[in-house]
This record gives C-alpha cells, structure tokens and sequence, in this order.
C-alpha cells in the first residue's frame, strides 16, 4: 500500500531490457548514439511535428532548463501558486533563469485561467518597476491530478500570447494525462499552443528518463550549450535514449500510465463511496485526493499506508477541509495492484463504519 | 580501434547487473533507498574517514557543484589553464558558482606547482580590483594523462591552505590515477590536503555514477539544498547508488582501472619505440599521448582507427610538436582489448618503416 | 501640490553646499576620501555601537546588496509580500542575491507579526523541497507609513533568530520613522535585533547618498568585493560621502524629517476631518492614505495635485475601499510647504461639500 | 604631483554649476528631468544618429551593462587579457551577464588586431566544450594609453562581424581618445562598427556621470528593467543628467580633454629626453608610461610625486623593462598644472644626471 508517489518503483520490465541492450559496446558520447537519434526521430512521429529534443536527467532539470528558455534573468515566469515549478523545486527555476522571477497565479485544483491571467496582467504597474512578464509555465496534469482540456489549453494559450508570454508545460506526468484525454500528443501541445514541453518518463516507467521539447525551435537556439552549462549533458547519453525508445515503441507509455491511471479511478470510485470520505478534486490522472477525517488518515499509516497530506490552498474554499479532516494525496503507478488499492479501500471503509457505529 | 574516450562505452557487466538488481521493487526516492545508503558506508570505508556525500548524474555537475562549494559568486577559482573545467565544461562553474571567476595558472603537463601558485598570489594587485582568492581546483589525472604524488598534493596544498584557498579534486579518472600510484584512496585524498573530491565512475565502467564529496564537512552545509537547486537530485536515485555500490564492491572499480592503465602503457610503450614517435608526456593513467607526424595521423584514421588531437600548450616548450607534427590523444578504458592496442601499433609502425623506406 | 515621491525634489541647501566644498581638489577615490571616512566615524556615535558601513548610490543597491549579505543563492529571504524589495525593485533582490528566492508574508499595513513569521515556519513542508529559510527583510517605515516600535522590532527579530534568520531593515525612509518614535537609532536598530540597514539619505535631503551599514560586522566579510562587484564602488566617493557628512552634522537629518513628518500629519487631520475621507492608515511617517471616492481622487488631479493611487491588498479587510473609492499615497518632503497641504485640504473639503449639497 | 589616476578630482567648475542650479525645485524621477531628456537629444545631434541612452552611476556598471547587453549568461565575450573588464571590475561583468565567461586575447598595448581575434576564433574546438563567442568588447583608449584609428576599429569590428560577434567600446576616457584622433564622434563609434559604448564623464570633469549608449538599438529592448534590476537606476537622475549636459555643452567635454592630453604629451617628451628613461607606449591620450629605472621611481616618490607602476605583460617583448626598470603610469587631469608636470620632470632629469656623473 505505497501511494507516497510514482517515484519509488523502479523502471518497466521492457524499459529495463532496452537499458540492458543499449549497454554493449561502443556508442558516441553526448548524444551522439543511435538511441537518442532513433528516438528524436520517434518522437517528431509522436508529435506530428518537427521539434528539437534535449534529454536531461531529471525533471527538475527539465523544467528549470524550460523556464530559462522562455524567460530571461530579468523577467517574470507566471506559474500557478502552488506548481511544482513554484514550490518543489527549491528555486531551480530561479537558478537556472539567471535570477527571474517566479509569480504565483491563483486557480482551483492548480489550474490557470485565462480570466485570472487577464486579471494579472492587468494589474501590473507600469514602469520598471516590476520584472516584465515572460512566459507562462503550466502542468498537465497539476499538482492536484487535474488536466486541461485541449479547449482549456487553447483559450489560455491564446490569452497568453496575447500578452507576449511564450507557454511551458510541465508534463512530468504527460503521459498520464494523455491518456486521461484520449486526445493526440499534438492536441494537447503545439496544437493548443504549447511552446516547450518537460515531457517526463521517469514517473512512469523509466528509471531516470526527462526531455526538453521545443515545439517552437527558434526557442531552442544555443539551447546546446546552454544544457551542456547546466550539467544535464550525459557522456553516455544512450542510457536515456534507449529508456525513451522503449518507452514509446508500441504505445508501451500508454500501457503504462493507463493501468496507474486505472488504479486511481479504482481507488477514487472506492473512497468516494465510502460515507465521511470525499474527493477534493475529481481524479483525472494517477492521483486520489480524498479529503477525510484525521483519524482515519492516521487509521491508515497505522495499517501501513503510506502516502501524504496535501495542501487545500488551491482547494474550492466551500469544498475545504473542516477542522478535524484533511487532506490526503494517493499516487499509483505501473506497478500498482487492484489488490493493494482494495485493500486500502476496505481498511478505510471498515474504519468508517466502526466509528459511525461507534458513535451512535 | 576507438581511443577516442573512455566514455563511448557502456557499463562493466557486474555494474550493469546491479542496475537490474536495484530496480525491482519500491524504494525511497531522492537518495532514501538501501543502495545508496549502503555505498555512503562503504565509502566511508574506502577513504577510512567520516565523509558527506551527494550522488550526481555527471561529472560536470560534480565539479561544478564542488567548485561552488569552495568559491563564492564574488570569489576566484585558480585553476590550471587547459584543465577540464576551465576549457572543457562550456561554463558550467562559472554557472554554479553563480559568476565566481575562474583564472588559469600555467604548469607542464597539466600539473599546479606550488610555485606557480605562490607566484600568482604574490602578483595579486591588493586592493578590489579583483575578485578574491578562493578556491583551488585541480584534476587527478590532469587532462594531459599526469598524477599528482601524495608529496606534491601535499605540497601544493599546504600552499594553497597558506593562501587561504580551499581544494577541489577532479576525480573523473579518480581510479586510474589511484592504480597508477598505488597508494591508499585517503593517501591521495584527506591525508593530502584535499577538501573536496568529484570522483567520477563513468569513465570506469558505470553508466552514470559521479558523485561530490566533502571530506570538509564543513563545506557540506546546505549542500543538499544547493544539488536540488541544480536539478541534480534523481527521484530514482538508486540508479546511481546500486551503480557506485558493485563499483566499489570487491575492488571491482580497481580491476577495471587497472587494465585500462595497461592498455594504456602497452600503447606507450608500442608508440615510443617506434623511431619518429615520441610521447609528449609519460603515461600514467589510460592515455596515452604520442606527438607523430601529421600523416602518420592521417593515415591511422582512414586505416579506421578514432581518436582525437590535442593540445600541446602545456607541453614543456621544448619537446613541442615540429611543423607538420601533431599531438595526439589516445584514450583506453576496460573494454579496450590489446589486440586492437596491438594492431594500431602495428599500423603506425608499418607506415614509419615504409615512410622511411621510401625516404631513403 | 506635488505628492507624488519625496525623490522629486533636490538636495537640502546645507547638503548641496556640502557638494560644494567637497569638490576642490584631490582626494583618494573609491572611498579613501576624507568626507567618507569622517562619516563613518560619525555614523559610529550616531549608532554608538561599532559597525561596518558601505556608500552606494541607490536605495535599490543597497537593499539588494544587504539582502545578498544575509540571503545564500539557494535561500530564501522573507520579507511583506507588498514590501519595496518584493514589488518595486524590478528584481534586484534575487540578481543581487545570485538567484535567492523572495518570500512574501502577509501583514496589516506592510508590518510583519512575530506570530506570522512563526505560522510561515511552521508550515514548511521539510525536505529539500524549499529553499531554507535564511533571512528576513522588514521595512521601516514600511509601504504604507507604518512604523515598528522597538518592542515590536525585538520581538520579531527574536522570533527570527529562533528560526536561524538574519535580520536586515529597509531604512529609506530611516529618518522619519525615527522621528515619529522619538527613540535613538541604537534603539531602533541594533539594540532591536537588526543586523544590516539600508540607510536612504535620498528621500530625505539628499541627491543621492544611500548606505549599507552592518551591525554584525561578521556579515561585512568580502562585502568591499561584492559592492565593487555590483558597480556600486564610486571612484569619487566623497560625493556621498559629503552629503552623508552634512546631513548627519547637527542634526540635519532630523530637521528635515521632522518638517517632512510634521506636513503628513497636517494633511492627515485635515483629510480625515472631511466627511467621505477616511485614512487607510495612521499617519506615522511623511506618508498619509486617504481613502476617497474616486471623482474626488479625479477632481484633485485636475486641480493640478499630483500622486498615486495605492494597493488596498494590507489594508485591515474591514476597511477596504467600498466600489467608488480608491486609496490614494500622499508623500510629503522637506520642501513640502503648509500652504500647498492647505490648499489641497481645501480643494478636497470644498468638492466633498458640494457633493453632499448636490446630492441633498 | 599627483598623477594617479584622473579620478581623485572633482568636477569642472561648469559641471558643478550645473548641479547646483539642477537641484532647485521638482523634477521627475528616474529619469524624467529635463536634464536628462535635454542630454538624450544633445546625444543625438553630438553622434549624429538616433541612438539609446541610459545613464548610470559607475563605469564599471556601464561596461557590465553592456557586456551583459551583448553576451548572454551562456555566452562568452571576447576582451584584451589585460582589460579594464578582465583585470579591474572585480567579477562584474561575469556577475552582470550573469556567469557569461570573458576570455582574454593579447595585444601590444592593450590593442586587439582582427589577426588576434581571427586566429582565436579559428583554434575554437567546436562542440558544447566552449561558451559560443557573442560578443567583443575593447577600449578607446585602452589600459596603455593608446588608441584606435577609425580604421582600425573598422577592420577589427568587419572582423568581429563575420564571427557574429556584437561589439562594445569601453570608453572610460572616450573624450580624450577623439581628442586625440580628431576625427567625429560618430567616426569613431558607429561609423566605425561600434554596437553599444560605455561613455564615461567621470574621468574627464564631472563627479559621477556615466552612459550606456546603444547605437544598435535592438539591443536596448528591455534594458530599462535590465538597468533597474542592477540598482543603477537613479531616483534623483537629474544629478546625472545636468552634469552630461554641461559636460557636452560648448565642447566643454574638449576643453577639459585637450588640456589634459596636452600635460600628458608634456610630460611625455620632458621623459623621453632624458637617457635612461623610455616610453613603453606612445602618449596617445592623457597617460604616460616612463619605463624607468627602480631607483628613480623611488626618488620620485620620495619626492612627492604619486603615481602608480604598471604591468609590462602587453608590451613589445623586445621593450620590456630590465631587470632594475620599472614600467610607471602617470595620468593627468583637467587640472593638472604645467608647473607640476615640469617639476616631475626636473625632479627625475636631476636625479639621472646625478647618477650618471656618480657612475662615472
């Protein structure tokens, strides 16, 4: 019962085998091997579209090396108050943009509305007296398992170039919301006007997989060097480019995030139904968040749950926690079981009915 | 024939094993898994010291995160004028160090005397005009295949420590230079002065394994806030953790090193007796550097051998390369066979004898 | 009727003769200057305390610069989330600072509680998720013309150095909140837990003098090389020097403040008295906030007074501006006169009068 | 006999009258004073071209502006290894473009040839091992106190052009250099292939007047935030503004320029007559460069004179001083006298005749 988060399991069977073959013999340095020149070739097929590609070692990396790509050191990135970018990434952002300057936009669920980006820029003062605003980074999904539709992306897009901002989506768990939308990966990105993408492997079936894409390339000028700045260049590259070549090959992404993704729907359906249990936002992607009583999140480590409690900022303040519950995260993976999510829900209903008997 | 690096190969199959090993399973993520932990104690044993000690995905990354470890944004970094980090890492010190400036001292063969550094201190202009003097930073191998001594470590750091400059190590060939020497890992380390080491795995036979460690624990504060920052902080961290603990596992990192050095004197030895082949500089670790007529280059290359050309600035001025000469760089690592290191030598051989032949 | 800043007007006679006579002949440059040395000394009775003091040229420098002293890259510095460093500065806190993160905390009025900085601690998540907490930046006075009491002032700093923060006061307008207390400038700085001001000469009669000033002198180390590092070294620093000089001498700086302070609290009792208007906050520096409703703000502009409009955002909710009122910033100076105060008074009443005529 | 450096004087007796008579009365901050407007338009018709301006406090926050406006954080700039940003500026330029990398070429004199600056850019590596070269940034006159005809600085700037390379001028002593080349303005700066120069007023008659003047004005977007965000953008800028003013009125700028070329040129040929003493460089400027013996220049200070000794490194190598000479520079002002120049002269043409009579 580990639903702490989609990065503690290890990589697919298949993922593995590629990291396994890939390690024979010789192969050029920095990228220059077969697996990352097949797989960049793969993934303008994935998308549609030409792009550039730049794999790096973390998300992280991913998401820093993005920002900096469409804000400069004396700018402003907007991103959702409570985005990982903004929060979990201990100023990696700022780091790598030389300075700029991260500003936080409110939206239920972690999502960013074109009405709130308006309002924002609206608001601004005038003069130098604040950094101008450069780019917009979202996520799909959020922080909270929400995604946007390729509709909802558009509107916000359009909003967003309207006001000079180039766009970033953090899609650490791209794949998860791929799914969730049934959409095309073009859809959901360069179609809905998407500019750079952190599409993430690592969280889903790859043991250490992250890229940079560049569906706007005049973005990606000197972008070589500038990785190569921030240490994320690999000498052994192939050791992403055949995780990502597998992870693509057959839809094997698919396959992976559609089983997490079912497992959370399982664990969503059961919960919600269980009385004195709710869910904060909808479940979306590979994530639960059910707000329940205190008691019985401690009732569930006690059993050898293991998750976290999530923070409610972001919450419908009608829909908030009341003074003895909280909210609680639940991520599944590749290698989630029906039976581990089972048997979470029926510890939690099994509380739930003791405590109503118990109090009448 | 590839002698172009010891980075275009892939993992040793007992560090490979461990990779498939470690991935099964839940483990904690961000360094909290059993793998990375228990390599932490071995180090501890391999150094015979108490030790901090951050596992990064490239050597750049280490170097770059120690260089800023040891030098302020407003401070200067000495280092030698063709080391790796001054001309080979497209900024990233500079970058990490947040604009901390590196300055280049001059030394044969890659190699910081004492008196060079003594030397530059002495010429500082007092005042503010420059940026003060920090840090040291030097490579064990040098670029140009040299080791250090423990005596002259500790000579040059005792002036360094004089001159109030903290000392980093470049580890990336940290095995090869331990082998050539023979000396114990603490002996070339702490016991000589070093503060700081990158000591580098995947120039040895891991896919991806390099880490900073901090014999100066002091230095160590904050650090694992600093490494987040830098998105060098793997979710899956075990990836790196199962790699360094089969690497360290039973002096299997000294078995690798050690036959690459031998590749390496064997092509020494080969290219020095070949009358119109010299070496620029004594083998000592798994490089080998020979200064041949530019034909003779040309012509190893289209019989298919793959190396580089190198520079001959820190070369002794009298030894250097005569107008149609050149120097060259040959890199062996454990897979390097001595039948290929046989056969290029038998190349070169045969096309001096036949030069000479048809000059006569 | 000119409101706007106390930065649009020039020097205090008895500051621009210091200017003046400074400028004969030769004197030592960056800061081996006669005025600048004579100033420190001075600057050590006015403070009576030993202390650490850099010239710089603008407020921003030195709020940027101190906060550089007491915030790493990788950290975080907290200060009111509408204060000057965090909404006016154009980002030079985090450039300054290498990339350090700017935190906001709410407060009534710009001003910081012991219990917010307490509650903002307790929610941090651990981990390395966050930049740690190395700093706190308050203003004095603050934004909104609020000044801290010493108590006040000493029970915030010793709430920050139970969290391990460092303390640093934006004194731009340092002056007329000491006049407003009546305390000496140990009390209201040192004495009160402060460890580096900015001390703003230029609001005050000054053209341009602004100085960092470190009570803990341990934080002053290498700050000669990250001022020059800035740009903010002038080669003719007597020129500040020289107001600085003139300015503490005999109590200058308290006359004008206390001319400054005085023409607030004129036009504060003179606005509040006027049915309609109301003050946002006590007047408690050179600053007044009326809250009006907007045809009187427009009527002002148009009887040719000049000034801002302001954020409602730490205004106690209760007293927020209702839909056709705005909140306006009124700034007066050391060459404000009671006749223009008078007269906008009047302006004001008279249109309010009619209004109510009108509307009857 | 003070000749260490033009920046231990005030200001001309005009450009103080032109502070005094800005500081009456209100005027708009940040740069919105009449003064600064009227020299924005002076500029114009002083170059002949549109041009931007923006003012600032220092030199060295002009050149690292510009650097910073011509090379970004991944980018290398190319200057004299002996250069004012490379040896003086203690890290600024790297800290205002933000890690940027300066990377030194030599030159007699201080002078780049486009042979230097060709030859470097040929023996570049390729790759992602280097920052890509962005930009170029020399003196007019240099650190030696020579200049660059308009030609040469055309064949150097159509050189650095086909390396895509942007160049800036630092023209700390910009008024002295077109004295001595008598050509216009706009000969030696945009005609010439200049993109961006430091104008510095400081050094020739004024207390603090410094500009970032962009000729290529695509590269002044967003430098009013870039200016704000490095704490150089004044409040009360009209103590900038009115100095320039003055400073370019009437030729003001000439006068004060001529003359102190002219005591340079004096003091020039009183040494060079006299055996024993030779010039380093030509007096092209305000500054002379004595190679002279150790003994004299100890005499000299006995005697009073004050002045400083100076780096041989860029000289001719068959020039270079003896073992028992030295290399001096000597600068002169607006308002050194003929009086004092003649008497350092008489002073060491005494003590030369003195020892050779000894000697013989």
């Amino acid at each position: 019962m580990i639903f702490q988060s989609d990065n503690m399991v290890g990589a697919s069977p298949k993922v593995l085998d590629a990291i396994v073959r890939a390690n024979a013999g010789h192969a050029g340095s920095y990228g220059a091997d077969p697996w990352s020149q097949r797989f960049e070739q793969a993934l303008m097929q994935f998308f549609d579209c030409p792009l550039e590609v730049f794999l790096v070692a973390t998300g992280t990396a991913a998401n820093a090396l993005a920002a900096s790509a469409i804000c400069p050191p004396w700018g402003a990135l907007l991103t959702h108050v409570e985005s990982h970018v903004m929060d979990d990434e201990c100023g990696a952002p700022e780091f790598y943009m030389g300075g700029g300057k991260l500003v936080g936009l409110p939206g239920i669920g972690g999502k960013i509305t074109p009405e709130a980006l308006d309002a924002h820029v609206a608001a601004e003062p005038g003069g130098v007296r604040r950094p101008p605003l450069k780019g917009l980074s979202i996520a799909q999904g959020t922080e909270f398992g929400l995604v946007y539709t390729p509709d909802e992306l558009k509107e916000l897009t359009v909003s967003a170039r309207k006001h000079g901002l180039k766009v970033h989506m953090d899609g650490a768990r791209f794949s998860n919301a791929l799914v969730s939308l049934g959409c095309t990966p073009a859809e959901m990105t360069w179609k809905a006007g998407i500019d750079v993408l952190s599409l993430g492997g690592t969280k889903n079936g790859c043991l250490m997989a992250e890229a940079v894409i560049f569906f706007d390339r005049s973005l990606a000028e000197d972008f070589r060097f500038r990785r190569k700045r921030t240490g994320q260049t690999l000498s052994k590259q192939r050791l992403i480019g055949a995780q990502f070549e597998a992870w693509l090959e057959d839809d094997h992404w698919r396959e992976l995030a559609a089983h997490a993704n079912a497992m959370a729907r399982r664990m969503a359906a059961g919960l919600a139904a269980i009385p004195g249990v709710r869910l904060a936002w909808p479940c979306e992607i590979n994530e639960v968040f059910p707000v329940m009583p205190q008691v019985l999140m401690d009732h569930l480590i006690a059993e050898g749950a293991r998750f976290y409690d999530w923070s409610d900022i972001s919450m419908d303040p009608a829909m908030r926690p009341g003074p003895d519950e909280v909210v609680a995260r639940l991520v599944t993976s590749f290698l989630t079981t029906p039976e581990e999510v089972d048997r979470f829900i029926a510890i939690a209903e099994d509380f739930m009915v003791q405590r109503r008997n118990a109090a009448e």
